[in-house]
């Protein structure tokens, strides 16, 4: 009795939550693991007692600020979010650490969000609202999706995803990756295709290649009917350039549901920029979606608990989960 | 010679054009035609001497007002709209003149439209933009369109398109139509299929049997998180009954692209109804429509005058183009 008393610590992992409102609902796991909380403040003094780490609070920063600590580190880190961008820090990268994601939860949301707002520019919705609150009778003449063509960056399952909605949709959809593949364009046709685009969709990764790739050059180079959307990383856009562009009318309109700093603060420009629709990093919320983000971690526990292999296993070179 | 000139009048039809702006473009047709114009004010007198009618001002119910006049009348009356209903009247139904109308031409932009409406509402568009006129940054989360269930109340090309499309973004779509046959239920299953229904989608023509049908009734079987969105005619809704719905939150919202008397005036109270979208008639209204539906009478008008049976015929009883 004693020696198991002793033993128990040593048998039941520790799982360690980076915690955000709600909870995560960890049901299944009572009892099987310790769970142990943390926010920004407390994570890296509590990090070298942890066998597991659960990022829940995957708008914060605070993995890649304790990670280079002293100590034990987790031999697991599953964050609850697509991106790993928040959390890979030089010595994360180069540990035994695996990373995983929650690779498919957003995908079929995110894809359904961005149909949503290139129909909205095609039927010039917010247009519609606008002249409503004004009691005025407008007719105006508006687009066809079908035939037009798109181009996503990102050629992974949320890239895969906006795709195969607007092909549904009868959009001409060109996905673009990190290489060159089947049915995917690699960087270099990038310009081309940007060049001739109705709606241009950045659903990539933050890595070390993706900072910026949406610059004064790139915007110069859309057609002025055409539509910029960013559901990937903020990062990914020069806002000042977008900025330019749309005030210059080089672009018909943009709609950007992340920011290179979040939340947006009130005095930010691009509140009121020509054009220009913000949201508030959602696109994949539907709802149950924390539900859902919880129900996968379960799911992955339970092979790691069993020895299993994990899947939705981060590149953390390349900083997202590869496949096809 | 003197013979020939004579006859002339005799084989080159008059095509009579009840106008709007812009005019339509009749090449194909030039020097084959006498083509003669008519505004509501003229057109009773103009009729009796015009062997086709071509209504090209769609939104006008002069012809219904002046069809009943003396003389002889038109045997062939296009209409560059899918509804019939502005020009039907009992002398019109009850005559020999063949009555076409644009049947095919705004199948495709209306469902896109209705779509885009689905999806802006799954995505709380409209709360969207509200927040950032706000610079508020409130995430919210947002509902799922694929797994939903639409009814979709009118079974004609536009009413299957819309299904189509939103059959291709995952949402279960139910057609209800005269009577039912293969894929399309019958009046009878109109009550249980919206009580069940997260969106309900008029787009039924304006005949004896529709007007009304949306009523007080109606709106309360719906459930508290549908919505109801109407680009048939503005007759199908009583829209005292959908004003009450949505001031009790009966219904989540709706959108409406068609209203009983259009132009809506600046004093409707419909403009600020909560959760209600008002556009101005415009769902199927994209760029080339026009010249879409000027090509559609001139391949019509080739028909006729080569003695072919026209197409796209209104069975006028009914008061649209019965079909599969």
């Amino acid at each position: 009795m004693p020696e198991n008393l002793e033993a128990k610590p040593v048998t039941v992992p520790t799982l360690l939550v980076l915690d955000a409102d709600p909870l995560p609902r960890l049901g299944r796991l009572t009892g099987r693991v310790r769970v142990e909380h943390a926010d920004a403040s407390t994570l890296a003094g509590r990090l070298p007692a942890a066998d597991v780490l659960l990022v829940w609070d995957f708008a914060s920063d605070a993995v890649r600020r304790a990670w280079p600590g002293e100590g034990p580190r987790p031999r697991w880190v599953h964050t609850a979010s697509a991106g790993v961008d928040h959390l890979l820090c030089p010595e994360l990268v180069a540990s035994d650490t695996v990373v995983t994601n929650a690779r498919g939860i957003f995908d079929r949301p995110i894809a359904e969000y961005v149909a949503a707002l290139v129909l909205a520019f095609a039927k010039d919705l917010p247009r519609t609202l606008e002249l409503q609150r004004e009691r005025a009778w407008r007719h105006r003449e508006t687009r066809r999706v079908a035939g037009t063509r798109a181009v996503v960056v990102g050629s992974g399952p949320i890239g895969r995803a906006i795709a195969g909605t607007l092909g549904a949709l009868g959009v001409r959809t060109a996905l673009v990756g990190r290489t060159a593949r089947s049915a995917v364009h690699g960087p270099e046709d990038l310009d081309r295709l940007m060049a001739g685009a109705d709606w241009v969709i950045a659903a990539a990764p933050l890595t070390g290649r993706t900072p910026g790739m949406f610059d004064t050059r790139r915007f110069g180079m859309m057609q002025p009917s055409a539509y910029f959307l960013n559901v990937g990383r903020g990062q990914l856009v020069v806002e000042e350039a977008l900025a330019r562009a749309l005030r210059g009318r080089w672009i018909a309109g943009a709609a950007l549901d992340v920011f290179a700093a979040e939340p947006l603060t009130p005095d930010s420009p691009l509140w009121e920029l020509p054009g220009l629709v913000v949201s508030p990093h959602m696109s994949g919320d539907t709802v149950g979606w924390r539900d859902e983000l919880g129900a996968q971690f379960v799911e992955l526990y339970e092979r790691w608990a069993a020895g299993l292999p994990l899947v939705n296993v981060v590149d953390k070179q390349r900083g997202y989960v590869p496949g096809h």
